[in-house]
């Protein structure tokens, strides 16, 4: 079983009021170093067998992303277990 | 300027019905070999000068996840071009 992760952020030039929302409350929790927070989506697709990247772009373009205001990223994990918690 | 990037994902015992329903959508795009997807959220944080890992395990738990129903997971981007597009 291999994941795949694909990674939906706003384009830069996009504005996020999410992210400005959080970034406008960090000094709130005492936090002044920050310089920009951006929210996006993460996905994970488990393929049942290979993973297909192609496949993967397909799902991301057609389903996932907005192609006018969103880029996407696309990485196959094959240990779901390697990220620090 | 360094980038701390937090993954928010549902933990993997609740339902996730926005990826549930991309599940389900995906027969019609022709894709058969996906066994599950599943929908969380990517942050983004920019530090000005060095990444404070322990400030944005502060900042996710306190703003960003709700540790009830999600797990979060911290990784630091030094270069932040090091993905496939």
């Amino acid at each position: 079983m291999a994941r795949v992760v694909v990674d939906v952020m706003l384009k830069p030039e996009i504005l996020d009021p999410q992210g400005q929302a959080v970034a406008n409350a960090l000094p709130r929790l005492g936090v002044d170093n920050v310089s920009s927070v951006r929210i996006g989506r993460r996905i994970e697709i488990e393929f049942a067998g290979a993973p297909d990247l192609d496949r993967a772009r397909e799902i991301a373009d057609k389903l996932l992303a907005n192609p006018v205001i969103e880029d996407f990223t696309i990485n196959v994990h094959e240990d779901a277990a390697a990220e620090v918690a």
